[in-house]
């Protein structure tokens, strides 16, 4: 990298310097769709993360402009997610109780936890920890919190009380309940979600039908929430129906996002310091995945520890301005994209748009059911519960099946911190357990080659006095005695043996404990009058090697390759 | 494995059914050795644990006989060790206050968890566990802990108070009591060690001048402390020093091994749960590496998992008899080995032997001074000590050295149990740091051979339009990025490039995530107009692969040998 460092750091003045009118036209036609499907999706988000509903709209103005500035992304839009605004819940209920003013200061707290933790990964350049998250864990935990989270909303479209951060608590609450459901609030909230689920379904064919241009119909199908609101708000508000128990959004503050200042209390920041890591690293993920297939349409770049930064700042954004945690989100992107978004400006843009409505337009959704904004989490979710991973995770490999599993089942079963820790604990495991017991294998040469392959497998040649095991593993701590064991088994059972070749093909790492391993392999060849000798060793591999005694110590010779082991010992037995 | 079940989980069947003369001879002269050697040994070592002087011998005598049952080495001699009662003092001095009944009650529920947890990873033959405590983290878990007890008993040679479980606390409590100090005691106590050291490094060489042979002029050097202990003993007696504050042992009870039932209180056993797996686990590695030295001598099998099924009855046996944790402890089972113990029966001699002294000679210990006990203490374990391995982890690697360097830290500063647990979460860390950042070497042909290296050490053969690159660590989650990210930069670099040929001796594995890399990269050169390639892949890869569409949308193809794919891929261009 040769640019400046400022630069590197402010991405805005790479791309605002060519800023230029094309792309002000795109950004500011993306900006004002955005800016319509962000107000439904905004407050959804905020009733699912337990907080007031206009905290939503401030999540998203703040932090959409701080990560216009420090992101790398063209497209990405952030603010309240699905996934991490129900880890925000479930951070904070397990520690304050709903509702109270206590609540949203500690959803500051979180916010401001989790921004200085994006932003530390970020300058350390730490990004490749989230690799950590493997493939079928990621699928298993989206998957896992789609459940939860519709779950979750059912006592919005049932009109009834019954909280809960787990599936058995969550099921609790309900049946607890069953009997105080208000029928009024069902049909609304379950004909929004009829209506929503035939937008996604069936408005777009639709309008394709009617001659419209398939990115328009697809922008407008995506618009399909505004309709169900628009539509219960006016219902609720003419007949009155907020009077007979269907819970509404209720008086909203006019206000611009208020300046806020989180809370440093150490007993909160204790208690919130290991879910706001966790939701540092889902949401990344999450939101580097949304940029990543974004920047690959279009071939643009993402440096992902630069996108941390772009988080961090966003997350602290949101915390000086009355938010809570927010992200890179799949679907306001997409949209974003979709519309023609040109550069991180289409995003400031759409921060004007959600302030000047969070100013004058939240008188009008006053008599907005809950129900309403349930249907719409609960359709936006469905669509992530995918169980095609457990699936192909059985078919692949049964450490990816047990990992997906412990992900899904602990996610549902004990909540969302939980489901991903032991994901990648469980990963971490079986990988250990698997490289504890490597795969070896005696090799032959493949006739009329100088190739080298496993005797079970192939049809090769070997020697009765020459044993070549390939090791087909790093040697590490953990199979350090392992290939001790299995080494003077193997030679137990050939008295005839003079030369054992180990070959290292692939061996790509070797530690202490393997190579004290290696010289007590040695030694006890060597007392039995078998000489000891490697082939194929690696570079980095020989590097480390050469530091030790061991190459002196070898009874037997290192050889560039099998075949030239096999070559030299054969002559010197003939 | 033909053994019938019963002899095989009872080893005692198979030596007891051939038991002889010359056996029996060799078996009672080491005994009585060894009961000579182990009555200040375990006194000495009750002390460390902080246990009442009777039960270390106690713990000697059913533990043994449980071991001559159930265990696999003919010579390991189980009882109380230094690391094993330095761990159990600070399991229980962080639950109950030393001294009190409690103590000794919560050592035999320490015990009992021990000796069950052991029998557990025996019967599930989980005995491959204890490999994940690198060679490193042993060796600097033992140096650190020698240290640790070494300073922990310098208060018995000063004759004052301050006790603590690390060496902070160590520390500050000698300086706070250091105005106390009873000179007497310190006098006696600094003879006594300064006599054992000349023991270890002078008795020896004299007596072998003497014309004395070597084994038994080495096993008299070791019998020293008891010289020290008849010494002090009678100068305490004679001079009526404890009268002048010399701490001494005091009546013991003349008795065999009480029968005593461990509490099983839950609030108890939860808080002695962690020690007692660390004790369990510490105590295996301890024991099986003292017993596959001495069985390496006389080319003799030690079966890991039978192992700890004889540690584990061992340690059931001390909870029932007065006693506390045990393991095969190396000074002890060396001199029953030079001592000429030909089976376990030397043990069950030994157990005869130490429960005559229980009964009859407690009453000649009585004005045994503290201070001659902890002498013992020191001068065993500082033989312990030994910083090589810092200086040969460091040359080696510092993966290895970080590892060392954690574990002695922790366990000077932080204590026993935080130092072996850092030491093994440190090594696992590492150890996923370097493979999530595999090394990758873009190969090219060893001239007038099918060899290929990597093109920065090696002179080789290239083309312009193949990229032959291989993989040098398994593929999996914590690198699947990686992956994709390094190919896509390689690819940049080159634009002449139509092949792409990975290679993958070395990959072990490959799990979901990275299977979903590879497509991804599949996906992505395709739309650049370039093949992808994989050879050399090994057995195991391939069947994994097949399980999946990989090979179906694969650009290229799969060759046996790098050999044959640059052969192929050269005549296509040509």
């Amino acid at each position: 990298m040769t640019l400046p460092p400022l630069s590197r750091y402010l991405p805005v003045l790479q791309w605002g310097r060519t800023y230029n009118r094309t792309q002000l036209t795109g950004d500011l036609s993306a900006a004002v769709i955005v800016t319509v499907m962000l107000i439904p999706q905004s407050l959804a988000y905020a009733l699912l993360a337990g907080m007031p509903p206009e905290t939503g709209i401030y999540a998203s103005i703040a932090p959409i402009v701080l990560y216009a500035i420090f992101g790398t992304s063209r497209a990405l839009a952030v603010g309240p997610v699905a996934v991490v605004s129900l880890m925000t819940a479930a951070a904070i209920g397990n520690t304050v109780e709903a509702g109270t003013a206590g609540y949203v200061a500690a959803a500051l707290t979180l916010a401001l936890l989790s921004g200085v933790m994006l932003l530390a990964l970020g300058l350390f350049r730490l990004g490749f920890l989230a690799n950590f998250l493997s493939h079928p864990v990621i699928a298993g935990f989206i998957t896992a919190s789609g459940i939860l989270i519709a779950a979750s909303q059912l006592r919005h479209i049932l009109g009834i009380q019954g909280e809960g951060h787990t599936l058995i608590e969550i099921g609790a609450g309900l049946i607890a309940h069953i009997t105080e459901i208000n029928w009024i609030t069902l049909v609304l909230g379950a004909a929004a979600i009829a209506f929503l689920f035939w937008v996604r379904r069936g408005l777009k064919p639709l309008l394709l039908k009617t001659g419209m241009g398939p990115r328009i119909a697809d922008i407008l199908a995506k618009a399909g929430p505004v309709l169900a609101i628009v539509a219960t708000t006016l219902a609720v508000w003419g007949l009155e129906l907020n009077t007979r128990g269907v819970a509404i959004v209720g008086e909203i503050p006019q206000s611009l996002p208020p300046l806020t200042m989180p809370s440093l209390s150490p007993a909160l920041v204790s208690q919130l310091l290991v879910p706001a890591l966790l939701i540092s690293i889902i949401g990344f993920v999450e939101s580097i995945s949304v940029a990543q297939t974004l920047a690959a349409k279009k071939r643009q770049r993402i440096d992902p520890d630069q996108e941390l930064i772009g988080l961090g700042a966003a997350n602290i954004g949101a915390a000086f301005t009355g938010g809570f945690p927010v992200t890179g989100g799949f679907s306001r992107s997409v949209v974003n994209y979709d519309a023609g978004a040109e550069t991180p400006a289409a995003g400031a843009y759409t921060a004007v748009a959600l302030a000047i409505a969070a100013l004058y337009l939240t008188p009008l959704i006053e008599y907005l059911p809950k129900a309403t904004l349930a249907a719409t989490i609960i359709v936006a979710v469905l669509s992530l519960v995918d169980f095609s991973v457990v699936k192909r995770a059985w078919a692949f490999s049964h450490a990816d099946f047990a990992a997906v599993i412990a992900t899904i089942v602990l996610t549902l079963l004990a909540g969302v911190e939980y489901g991903v820790t032991a994901g990648v604990i469980t990963s971490i495991l079986v990988h250990l357990y698997k490289t504890s017991r490597p795969h070896m294998a005696v090799v032959g040469r493949v006739p009329g080659t100088e190739h080298f392959r496993n005797v079970l497998r192939h049809s090769v040649e070997t020697q009765p006095h020459v044993l070549s095991l390939r090791i087909d593993e790093s040697l590490y701590f953990p199979n350090a005695r392992f290939l001790e064991d299995q080494l003077s088994s193997y030679a137990a059972e050939k008295p005839e043996l003079t030369d054992v070749v180990l070959m290292f093909p692939a061996v790509n790492e070797i530690d202490l404990s393997a190579l004290e391993s290696l010289e007590a392999i040695n030694t006890k060849l060597n007392h039995a009058g078998v000489r000891l000798h490697l082939s194929e060793v690696k570079g980095p591999v020989m590097d480390r090697l050469k530091r030790s005694h061991f190459l002196e110590e070898l009874s037997g010779e290192v050889f560039l390759s099998q075949h030239e082991a096999v070559c030299k010992l054969d002559k010197q037995q003939n």
